[in-house]
């Protein structure tokens, strides 16, 4: 027995999301097949609207549906620090910290020389003029531990140190995540750990 | 920082689904973002028109986007069983398993005193018209082997027995299931097994 088609037209659309294989894809289409239906009118409308509402911010590249997005809009964000990273998503998790008050410069990827992503693909244009006009003391490079992540560090420190005077790099400090077991952490980890050591 | 209000509703929308949390609403929601404006379009017009188009066939309960579902429509699937099952998505399962060529006949539910669901709520107006008119031999009760299942089995066994003549009344084999470890059965099952034991 095959499904009736709007059924097996939703279970094909739901099944092209990721982390959705057929199982999941199947609960949901039955979910959506018994609620009320103005809730599925307004999960589709939220679907379709976010993709026509929400663009990258013109300066930094965060997610708005405005011109510039809630942070290049608050004055008291310029407070002279910039932090990078990879995507617009990233903004959040670093918000979520409540470490950081300054501003963002979302690179839209980082280099990968295997996917064929190099410096050019990525969101500078702006950066330099950015550091200037916003004062920017200290640029802050927030992006993931990886071999792609360290590449594009060491190219932004450089192409920095290059062009502006006077301004320090940082980046994201290695070592143990909180919660994480010793017994469990891999090699570079606890090396990572060892050489960024604090005085207790 | 909050999200642009159209993410933020998107969100809301993606965490009322079943088996979604906001980490995975999050990756949807990114997901959604960045996929072409007509990929979104399509997955909201399927969530829309899935409840607009499916109902219950008017036979047996089933899904489908008629009046009678492909099962009820096809005349060499009257071969005298009828499979009761709790859910319109049981009937997939056990069409999936190539074991079963009769009609099926969907509860919406099984008997469950605590959340106050009686035999009244469930599905049984025509089930005996159903038996007369379908010439059914043999009633297969399919139902999950909980407590409420067992409760509804045994229900369906009496009714059936008190108002139809010479039917057979059947429920699937209680064992192992395939590719299980007999070190991780519960001892309802194994003695389910054992009672339920074949010649070899």
């Amino acid at each position: 027995m095959l499904y009736p088609r709007p059924l097996q037209r939703l279970l094909a659309e739901l099944e092209r999301l990721p982390g959705i294989g057929p199982k999941s894809a199947q609960r949901l289409a039955f979910y959506l097949l018994r609620s009320a239906k103005d809730e599925n009118a307004a999960l589709a409308d939220a679907i379709k609207s976010v993709r026509e509402q929400i663009h990258p911010c013109r300066n930094c590249g965060n997610f708005t549906d405005e011109n510039l997005c809630d942070i290049c809009r608050a004055p008291r964000r310029e407070n002279g620090q910039l932090c990078i990273v990879s995507e617009a998503r990233d903004v959040l998790s670093i918000e979520n910290s409540n470490e950081f008050y300054g501003r963002y410069h979302v690179l839209g990827g980082v280099i990968n020389p295997l996917d064929g992503i190099g410096p050019s693909d990525l969101r500078l244009d702006n950066l330099l003029d950015r550091i200037a006009d916003e004062n920017i003391e200290e640029v802050i490079v927030a992006l993931s531990p990886t071999v792609e992540g360290e590449t594009t560090g060491s190219f932004l420190a450089s192409l920095l140190h290059e062009h502006v005077e006077k301004v320090k790099v940082t980046q994201l400090a290695r070592g143990l995540p909180f919660g994480g077991d010793l017994d469990y952490a891999d090699q570079v980890t606890i090396a990572g750990a060892l050489r960024g050591r604090r005085e207790l």
